[in-house]
């Protein structure tokens, strides 16, 4: 399958229609989503309907958008207008359905995307396997026995098994890049705050951002691109602490540092070389190579990072979910169930403790950023489980999946850095990624960045094979 | 004793030298501070060095500053340059002299006034009594047998005592409104954010403020413009939510609502009038029939404004001293030891429950102000307790005295909207306090109306009998 680009060029040269494109996602959803359990709605009707008001705008001259005709399909926590927003959750399937789409969904759409469906996910957005007891498990299209990552497991499924070249999903420690890198598929999260979150179901306020899932660097840099600007509907600046709530202006990709000759790139040491198996590591010095990388960076205190984003997760995604707690805790998936319930019960001063640390980290960092422009890390210590393996062993300690796929995100989304997971794709075995990691603001660098190892074919999507 | 105005007038006409002014605050306190106990350090020699400057550039003609020669005191959680910034602790007793003047400081020197000293109050701020166990008790120059209330109280009973014309305090939950009106004088808490809180020791970073004592609305008026501006030293757009986090510019007192030919005025109903004592109605009577007010206005879920406030009170307050109260809870005066430890247990969930709720009432309360510009309502439910008194009835039931004195002032601040406290002086009996309350910036409507009821002789600091 073609990247979203190329489809929306070809579209727009009248080479084949918005209807063919859509129908023929919806003919590879329709062959192969019933194995890997991507979508847990398919939206076929509306889909076809978008598509040949697209098809009109063409045939009448207009311009009918930078993603004319591409299929995409969303993460189910986006609202999406007709449709209930599940959110991964059965207790919300009894609400009713929204009225109107998500601010990045409707962005997409007015781009000329078409949306064909939601995706499945981790329930509430709180794990890192997407395995879903009301939804079931998404399948890995590497090897169905295996997790695709979570929470946005559906989206990274989606894209690299081809049913659609585009997706959203959400990212509060990992949620995009985590199922990014174990699908092999490119995965970006942003900027803390930087694209709207309007319509999208809060899991931890301090922490959730939306991103796209894709299978070039253009299609992310394009997407990111139709998605930024002011929204006035964006609930970021009425519940954030202002100095990560970063204004939401539409930049120009043509960054001031952009101009550099060649971005400082520096490979992240200590935390992030530990607890990681050797084919991780691999992954990162096979981009450091290609760009010719020999240089390392600390990132301090990043253990003390994720703890304290687990406690702020913990803590402000149980009072979101506390009258369901309360009222109906058999209703919640068990998996997440435990983890809320043992959030309500976390003192405050950790909470205001881990709130104050966040803003000594983000001066920290702040400061390895005076020497380096990007930064490489490994996305997750392991390539995809199997679906309901409990444990996995890190550093010779068995401990559990669910929670520590995300060892390597953690520390980065807890203080909004953008990052990027590049996928390593490898001859018989499953996909890696590798995190470009820049300071806020900077994602056309690791854009950049990325587009020289895609070039090189270091990094890339896997090929779809139309069997 | 005259107000600050008028003292800076005939100072800079030369009818008296700031010297002199100043000798005589000293002597003011050295012969009435050992009854009522305001001051915790005086700052002598700095005072006359400082005076003896003002009086040199009037001397040569350049312009002395709008509160030339006028002297005043600071409660002791503000910076002062060279003295150790105790904040009513034992334990910051051991910390080392600031280095700089806390900003409020800096800029009533540069406007002229003369520092003496600092003033006692509740440790950490934590109490409405000024009871410190430390320090001693600061005792209300009304009755020495009763408290100044607090945890302003050194700043209040100094002004009301008249050895100074001025002073600061910070109010958290009503610490400046409290004392001020228990011991009978002008206290105002601005809009959340429009003062600068740099240098000032904070107790509960979501509600601190520091605001102005004195005896006139003009002094008020004229100490709140000399104070007001954008401040880079000031820490709290890094560290409070956003939505209550104004912007610090500097507003012409002019304000556009100022131009209504008269505000409305409303009197608060239900919970403010509810547990207040029939003196404490009477005096907000007695300002409504002043300028005619008969209206009734009901500020929504004030009780709910409480809890809430108490909850993120405790929890922040607790944080900031954690570690103190973990190596040596014994040095903590008890009375607030107690309850930060009891604040260091709440859970996270309360915390963020209460920030949500703050959101919601501040937007209810906004819709209040659509119908009125200016609220009065009791700033206390009773008029100053005996010193030592550990209980009072209310509404039938015994309750403590030192939490509840701020009954009528926690759910104002809660949402930082500006406030002043007016003093009621009455024959034979202890004076009280009227707030009047606006919305957020809306200062310069409250001093209109206190200015009103000044003029017509309704509100007034204390006579000073020079014995």
């Amino acid at each position: 399958m073609n990247d979203a680009v190329s489809i929306a060029a070809t579209v727009r040269e009248g080479k084949v229609s918005a209807v063919e494109v859509t129908k023929a996602a919806l003919a590879r959803i329709a062959a192969r989503d019933n194995q890997l359990n991507c979508f847990t709605a398919v939206t076929a009707e509306i889909a076809l309907t978008d598509a040949a008001r697209i098809d009109r705008e063409i045939a009448q001259g207009n311009h009918p958008g930078t993603l004319a005709g591409v299929p995409f399909a969303v993460k189910n926590l986006f609202d999406i207008a007709g449709l209930t927003t599940l959110a991964g959750s059965k207790i919300n399937a009894e609400n009713p359905a929204a009225s109107q789409d998500a601010t990045a969904v409707a962005k997409l759409k007015q781009a000329g995307a078409v949306l064909v469906g939601a995706l499945n996910m981790d329930e509430y957005a709180y794990g890192f396997v997407t395995e879903n007891s009301h939804y079931g498990a998404t399948h890995n299209p590497h090897d169905l026995q295996r997790v695709a990552g979570g929470s946005s497991g559906g989206s990274a499924a989606a894209v690299a098994a081809g049913l659609v070249p585009l997706t959203l999903g959400s990212d509060t420690n990992g949620s995009i890049r985590v199922p990014a890198a174990l699908c092999g598929v490119f995965g970006l999260k942003p900027t803390y705050g930087r694209l709207s979150r309007a319509g999208v179901a809060l899991f931890s306020s301090s922490f959730d951002h939306i991103g796209p899932f894709a299978r070039s660097v253009q299609d992310i840099a394009t997407v990111f691109d139709v998605l930024q600007g002011e929204d006035d509907r964006d609930p970021i600046c009425t519940k954030h602490p202002p100095e990560l709530c970063l204004p939401q202006l539409k930049q120009d990709i043509s960054d001031i540092r952009i101009a550099l000759a060649k971005p400082a790139v520096g490979i992240a040491a200590d935390y992030f070389t530990k607890g990681a198996e050797p084919e991780a590591l691999a992954a990162v010095q096979k981009v450091a190579d290609a760009i010719e990388v020999t240089e390392y960076v600390t990132i301090p205190e990043a253990h003390r990072a994720r703890a304290a984003a687990f406690v702020i997760t913990a803590s402000e995604g149980a009072n979101l979910h506390l009258d369901q707690l309360r009222c109906r805790p058999q209703d919640f998936d068990s998996a997440t169930r435990d983890r809320f319930l043992a959030g309500a019960l976390i003192p405050s001063n950790w909470y205001l403790q881990a709130q104050r640390f966040r803003k000594w980290y983000r001066d920290r960092v702040r400061e390895v950023f005076q020497n380096v422009d990007v930064i490489l890390a490994p996305t997750t210590p392991i390539s995809a489980p199997l679906i309901g393996q409990q444990t996995m062993i890190l550093d010779g300690e068995e401990i559990l999946v669910r929670p520590h796929l995300g060892l390597f995100t953690q520390p980065l989304s807890f203080i909004g850095l953008p990052v990027l997971s590049v996928p390593i794709q490898r001859l018989n075995a499953l996909p890696l990624g590798v995190q470009l990691i820049a300071a806020p603001y900077n994602e056309a660098l690791i854009l950049r960045v990325a587009a020289t190892l895609e070039a090189k074919g270091v990094v890339s999507a896997p090929v779809i094979f139309n069997c």
